[in-house]
């Protein structure tokens, strides 16, 4: 059983939002993945969105470009939080995506994170798992604290071996 | 009867939208108005959507504001061409609403006309039953004759009394 | 006799226009394709405008990028729908062009579509012929479930495979 | 005890951010209400993050204007869910804060939600919790269904009345 | 005979649009003041445009909103020199018609001036006859002189008073 | 004498500039071409600005990006009418070049052209002089007759070929 | 001898630039005020900038609106460091002079505030004074302090009462 | 001891940061370089912008893309003056990161160079530090003089063999 889904407009969105399953393995945490689409496939898209919330998924992260329903669409029809990822494949870019995921009107949010923004959106719903689940929310601190420790590591490098030589081995 | 159906996402559009049913009486073409909205009626959207059809609807006209779906959500569950009416009301000013519209993704268009440009939904409403229609057709065909006529009436007058005088009595 | 005229102010803009062809190719609709210029030729413009609906034509596409002024000098002559595509062609990336063309002021709509949404501007077209066309509008409603079969086998196929081989399989 | 923080950068915030509250009230979740700012007050801030969790708190709601900082901050201190509310007091209307509160790095996302979407930013909070709360998500259903009666009833009033009388009803 | 044409696409522009013929008068130049219409009038814009020549005039100033085409439309139908007002009035606030008027195809400028820059656009078409006209030439330098002038005696008062009590003056 | 400046803010500004040149040749009008900079060379731009008048200079072109002053900073010390090329070399592609070059305050102007349209600040210059000099205004509509017939030779062709083909010529 | 110098290109600015001088009034550091003009005063302009430094000026501030030039020309001519302060007045509403500020070319740079953000350009300067001043230094401080203890105030005092009652006492 | 520091969010900054310290060598002015993250290491650069003060160090620069908080976080806890640098690799090209730089609250500025603009803010921090220091003063004169020469030797050139000569050299 899914605890997140991971819903998409399109197969060509699966390159941007596989970095979602990328973060949600770092957590263990169960899920599912979907192609639908609110425009071309609205009543799969509908009965999804209903059905969720029987099947015992928890979140739903959705990522869509262009004039961005998909998120919008499926927040309409569940009670769950639902994520939107605004992808930025169309002409204008990914500012038509973000206003079109993010500009819900009143009463149906769509938790918005940032263009092409995929591994954040897992990040995210491992934050809301995590919000009644201890032993998730004890690996997004370990995960937070693995970050710095990176950022961290790379500082003392360049520390050591300067920024010169630091930007030669990158270049390399 | 009605040819032409007229939606918006919340009574608070109608003041915008009142315009397209302006135009629609200029042509004496038949509509119908309704409120429903893509986020918050989203099933009676979509029972509408894909019931205009049979109901002898041939044009849908839908005003939105903000991450504007119902336009596209109505599209995507009917064969009628749909027209979309950008609604200025959010922080973002309309520009949001305009890419929600117009942005759709291949295979589901949505015919948008200018933000807040309600009237020229109906006009664009009537060409389109004037595709096939020849009476109605003649009568945008007037339509535009007298629109003509208005400025070059208004010019006229500039002619005879002058910008200044024509400045003042307008300030009036 | 054309139904559908598909008009475009460059030759460099008929790569993308093209599209719009392929779309009238798969309901059997009637098209030409003419090159012309609000600002280059702007008298044959004015021509072909006034003399469509003479010549049969029912609906008139016409794409331009930058200050896209054709789809609207179109509408200004001809009681035809006219669906505006911008393109986005121009050192600002097509916004220029959505606003030129969607911005139209009362009276005289363009019925506007995605930038470089060529082939959108095809199905509405024959959205716009099937308002009244039986035949056409069977067609668009069994373009949409194929549209919507389509994304429906890639989801199938994805649930199958999963997404991590359906990505490599994408990725070759 | 709170399980809801809602904190904003300056009281000046609090006439839109207690739309947040508002909505929190619908649902009986326990809140606190906080002043405080990553700019003017970046310590307490870090410590008010770092320690939210152990007082209990599930989701954290973060409103700000212009460079919006205060959700990003929280965020990077903080195990929890951080919703952002970018609001639009600054002279560039709000598409600033927007940016400074969606557009956040791998690793440390924000929830946003729209431009001045202090309501919907409780709603989602609510949402967050319903995702293992099942009385809360009972309500968050209940609270939908009430939204799509609302918009039923209007549309049946106009239904009844007429969008004339409707329109003249609201203007007074 | 008129030795600039302004012209405006609506009565609606005149207020702003007047500040052009201010700017003319200073120079005792020659004006004639029309509305037209690129789309509401397009056969009288393009008579209009073609004549223009022919009757003396040596400068043609065009404001327009939204999709503003009229600069552009006069601009493809005569050889003189053709200055473009984008004006403010729509719902995007004139960058629609600042895109619309600026952003010409190759081989058909037009001499953009500032959003709702009535007055520039008659210093600007002052500065186009003074090119080959010394006297009016020697009056644009007078009117920077004058200009400078201004703004240094507004500096001396500063001074002298103080801001403060400069503030309160202007204040009043 | 050359008859018309042309000034750009860098040396690698000059193949977008070049196309200036390029549209003045065809009209045999003579020109100068400079490198200045409001920024780096701010007194010998000024000096340049002030004695160009003298030196029997008409029109002065000038090309800059990001926070382009050329135009503007030149504007503001000669009589003679100022043409501004917008370029798009900045992270943020033109639209902050666009704004620095045509937003000019009152009694200032600058005659701006598309950003990057550096041929057509040529075709400007020429109507400029055109204005005054039968002999150019000929040679502008002898080259908006040329131009119209490239485009109708286009159109032409692609009737006779059909449009498969004419693309597949385009392509090779 | 003034420290700051404060130049505005309007005296239509001085409502809004005053905040600056507020702010430097809170260090007791000593300036001037000025109106210049880059566009309608240049050579004032460049005399002024060119002799800062000789009256003993550490810092310069200058606020203009639109194709904002004022702080660009002066960073043009002398070496100390410019503060530049976009302002919101024109029809664009602050993001032109934002990018006409901010864009700077290599070599030039312009140390910008936020659109309309005259107070922090005081701060700003008072911080640049700073850097080698400990007296201003420790008031910088010590202003940090009173900021922070303000906010903690105003969150204290709605923590006693409620944010309600805050709210209505605010809204008195 | 370095009087400079640089901070950059991320170790993918440092191509583009660099230009900074190529520019602060150009003055023998003593940095360090630091990689740090307002996210994701909050309070490393929280000790970090607190301790900088009493380290020596004169002026801060800092460089981040997207929701560009560092510039910001460190300006909160120091009395230094602090150049935010906002970076342009995000799906949005920079003008999130502008905004997000930029638009900071009353009270605690940043001074924000162009996007992508590094080496700009080593020119700043130059200028700030020659506020008070006469010997860096003068290089900064000199560098501005060196820059005015670079300009003007490249115009000679172009003057001496012409700019189709200068063209061609270019493109090898």
């Amino acid at each position: 059983m899914a605890k997140v889904s991971v819903v998409m407009g399109s197969d060509s969105d699966l390159p941007i939002m596989s970095a979602c399953m990328q973060a949600l393995d770092r957590f263990d945490i169960s899920y599912e993945v979907l192609i639908s689409s609110a425009h071309r496939l609205p009543e799969d898209t509908a009965s999804f969105a209903k059905n969720a919330e029987e099947r015992g998924v928890e979140v739903i992260i959705a990522g869509a470009g262009g004039a961005a329903h998909l998120a919008g669409a499926i927040s309409a029809l569940t009670p769950l939080p639902v994520i939107g990822v605004p992808l930025s494949g169309s002409a204008l870019g990914g500012v038509d995506a973000l206003y079109a995921v993010v500009q819900m009107p009143r009463g149906i949010p769509v938790a918005t994170v940032a263009v092409d923004g995929a591994f954040n959106a897992g990040i995210l719903a491992a934050q809301i798992i995590g919000a009644s689940d201890q032993n998730i929310r004890q690996r997004v601190k370990q995960y937070k604290e693995d970050l710095a420790q990176q950022v961290r590591k790379k500082n003392q490098k360049m520390q050591q071996i300067g920024f010169r030589e630091y930007l030669d081995e990158k270049a390399k």
